[in-house]
């Protein structure tokens, strides 16, 4: 053999050998992996550095742009991860990590996701999946159960119905939210004479078939912006999904939605779905869902909830209630990797009529043919993994009571932490919670003071100043590590829908203490009295608010 | 405290305990995990029931539809999913496992995903992965490389340019598919004058603002079934996923496609994106990327080219032409659980112009505000896991040399087969590999002489019979257990382009031996011509080639 030759047949052995032959027990790759089994939190508390490095540090770890030409040893390659990936990563696990939706994992979920990920099944069909399809179409018969609570009959009859599907699985409520307007598109343009369906001649010839301008969703201006983008993707055009106004507690108004549909109807716009959101993503509110089912059913519009966030407050016994009317619902959206404690990237849609998915079936010849039980035929993606078993390992384990356990202990806490706040005369409550999830700022006693008081300009002149205070404290925060909550931007009526910049909150993870609370408080009170990046700020807060203040007092209004 | 009292006390405890307390080490859970990590392939063989049980029986153990009240021991649904489910699993990693496009995955893929998983990120946005979305950045770039090639300049330029996006990361190559497509749509109608582009206004709008009665997607009959799906989608209708004709080697007829594309035009159909296929699903061809540049180019046409199999054909200097023409592409879709050996789940489109992505741009309050880093913003999916950091690790630990082995190996190997198929005088090859996928079918010698006889009727005939003993065989020797190839659905030039079932196979995983193959087709071979099932359908055939090559006989002719 030739030099050439020799080293061509190691690499073709060495490349054998990475599909042949396990990580050495004692190589850098498998002691982490023990690592994590044996104290993922211990893991994660000392891999992540806490203080945050510059993004545009952390690029130049990421910047080269050429796929290596020789392969380097798997410990280089983990110990690189280690160093520059997991250390600049985020530590979302956190008790103080309180700003998102992605929260702790129960420990069991990631033995579970190494069986998943080993058996590599490919849910599309069941020639790459087996009993993975039965057992995802168990899943979203339990989920649809929890919603739909139809009886024992109902679920014999069409949980393994090839011919039907509960709902579709995939990567996330984007998909799920995305799947079921998809669905209320093809049912509202249906085949009809010389028609033959929206999703065979598109919805041009649909819109000119039935005498319409447009097709229009309908959701408060609190809706996730998954919607306005799956009306991007659908072809009816973002201006096409139409706000409508909240009341204080950001719930839409009913008034309001209902005369908005007349009004479109008036236009010759189609109501093609009109969607409920059970969880806003920005401050936990539900929707009155049961007076939403009545206009949809009245304009004869799908009736979509968006319960991505909020859907599993169904476990509890104590909070269920604040869904009422869920149950009519056409189809609603969940997220697994939100609150059933999944890891990162599944949700699902189910559907409360077995037939709707039919809206959007589709077959091949090589897979999903027409009769199969390949769960593929009604799903918006294709080849999808195994996710499904962690969703049913977690109703198992977990079951009901767990996830009521945990349902009940965020909105509790929720409370808890909005007391907390009102009892601090330096924070301002923005939006308290109903789920749990709440906003807030920070906002000195006399500043609340002068707002209360002051008019439209003054108003507007406070809130910008505290709308750059809150960003500062906010990133500031994020960047020295310890703790993290999010900002968003709402329009509160009593600041004459002023935008404002708000401190965000999601209380999801079990371990967030009231002491965590505390802290995170306190270190934002410090952050925006002492931090010298805020301070002339500050200053200007504090005389605008004083300004206000003695406009107002007794003497000067006398003046 | 009351007895209930306690009991909800123990609860809470329970629940906070999976979240803070690991699995015990010899746990059946621990067990499981180490045992994968000690040995995968022997995890596999052992728990794997290799003979199917019927699908309807699997059900009967996931048919309870009620949500558990109680919780579960995690030890308990470990054993359940072991006797359950992964019992009845689909061996994927099998090197006689060669129907489908899931693979075996190299080791290091397991722990890999074990410390993505623990991390938990979430790349929507960098407040949930904060290095992952660099990394990721970086894996799109040398994606985009791979393909494009362009400078070192460029890649400096652009890679980690907030404002820009070389692609899209998405969980398989129907989601990556769709994204370029809507992007194609979106930019095929952009705002001009009073029109505020498709975007805002829809498809509607845009039809009538431009002048237009439709738009269509066009690609050869062989395109993969997601783009008639994006067809549907993205409000086209499915009927403008316009189908174009193939040569005798599965690859689009250029004088066709243009024909098309200049009828489409005289019926005021907007040409919106011409997509090539770079490996088809069934047959593994490659069209003539080139030449459909050209066309593309010539209609003002979006050029996307399907490389979710084919792509990384591109590591391999020997076969890397094949693609000749991949770089005129305005998108190209990759599928990373394919052939970059990753696990279920990863997709990706790259974008040949970093300004592409901002078609489908889209922005919150909360996240993904505009200036942001966040990759969430060109993405059609919102909340997604860190899969890139696979694909980023399969790119250092195999590098393009490891990659080309692999590709090389894939492809010999199906040369290989077809050679094997050739010699047997009772097979057919039915379509010869280009890349690493090939079709056959069990055929007898006889039937072979009689087909290349027989005239349009009897070759129906024929067809037809050796359909049902296709679909026989390959079902039987699926539920055997022993190897898996598919089937699907072809329609042959040479046999009036009658629809023929044949055997798909799939060449991609390292381990599969020639012994292997030939083991395959003896196992094909004992159960045409011994199965029960099956001997009336062949003494059938038999018959009727008897009856064609008789009529075809010298004295038969000159009766």
């Amino acid at each position: 053999m030739t030099g050439k030759k020799k080293s061509a047949q190691a690499s073709v052995e060495a490349m054998y050998r990475v599909f042949t032959v396990p990580e050495a027990p004692e190589s850098t790759l498998s002691r982490i992996d023990q690592n994590i089994s044996r104290n993922l939190a211990g893991f994660l508390q000392e891999h992540i550095v806490a203080v945050e490095r510059d993004l545009s540090e952390v690029e130049k770890d990421f910047s080269d742009y050429a796929i290596p030409e020789k392969p380097v040893f798997v410990s280089e390659q983990a110990q690189f991860l280690l160093d520059k990936l997991v250390a600049n990563s985020v530590h979302t696990a956190s008790p103080s990590f309180i700003g998102h939706m992605t929260s702790a994992l129960p420990y069991f979920m990631l033995p579970l996701s190494k069986i998943m990920i080993a058996l590599n099944q490919n849910l599309v069909k069941t020639e790459t999946s087996k009993a993975f399809t039965p057992m995802e179409r168990q899943v979203l018969g339990m989920i649809h159960r929890l919603v739909y609570e139809q009886d024992g009959a109902f679920y014999r009859k069409w949980m393994h119905d090839p011919r039907f599907a509960l709902g579709a699985m995939c990567s996330g409520g984007t998909v799920a939210n995305l799947t079921a307007l998809w669905v209320a598109r093809n049912r509202a343009f249906p085949a009809e004479g010389s028609f033959r369906g929206i999703h065979q001649e598109g919805l041009f010839r649909a819109l000119r078939y039935y005498g319409y301008e447009g097709a229009a969703i309908l959701v408060s201006r609190r809706g996730h912006y998954s919607l306005r983008k799956a009306a991007d993707v659908l072809g009816l055009g973002r201006e096409f999904l139409i706000p409508v106004d909240t009341d204080d507690d950001n719930r839409i108004q009913t008034d309001a939605l209902r005369d908005k549909c007349l009004e479109l109807q008036k236009q010759k716009i189609k109501i093609m779905a009109i969607c409920g959101i059970a969880g806003t993503t920005e401050t936990g509110n539900v929707d009155p869902l049961d007076a939403m089912a009545d206009i949809a059913r009245e304009f004869g519009a799908h009736f979509h909830v968006d319960a991505a966030w909020g859907g599993p407050t169904l476990f509890s016994r104590t909070y269920r209630s604040l869904l009422r009317g869920i149950e009519q619902a056409d189809s609603v959206t969940f997220d697994a990797h939100k609150q059933l404690y999944v890891p990162m990237g599944v949700g699902l849609v189910v559907f409360r009529d077995p037939s709707l998915a039919s809206a959007v079936e589709h077959h091949a010849q090589y897979i999903i043919r027409k009769g199969s039980r390949d769960l593929g035929s009604t799903t918006l993606e294709g080849s999808r993994p195994g996710m499904s078993m962690l969703i049913h390992s977690g109703l198992k384990i977990l079951a009901r009571e767990g996830y009521e356990i945990l349902i009940d202990q965020g909105i509790d806490k929720a409370q808890t932490f909005a007391d907390l706040i009102n009892v601090q005369p330096d924070f301002e409550l923005i939006t308290k919670p109903e789920l749990n999830i709440l906003t807030y700022r920070y906002c000195p006693e006399d500043v609340q003071q002068a707002l209360a008081l002051a008019d439209e300009l003054q108003t507007e002149k406070l809130n910008a100043c505290l709308n750059r205070i809150t960003k500062f404290v906010q990133k500031t925060q994020r960047e020295r590590g310890k703790a993290f909550v999010s900002r968003t931007r709402l329009e509160p009526a009593r600041y004459f829908h002023y935008p404002c910049i708000v401190f965000r909150v999601v209380l999801a993870n079990p371990l967030t203490t009231r002491e965590i609370l505390e802290d995170i408080l306190a270190e934002q009170r410090e952050l925006a009295t002492t931090e010298e990046g805020v301070q002339d700020e500050i200053n200007i807060l504090h005389q605008m608010a004083s300004a206000v203040l003695k406009q107002h007092q007794p003497d000067a209004r006398q003046a």
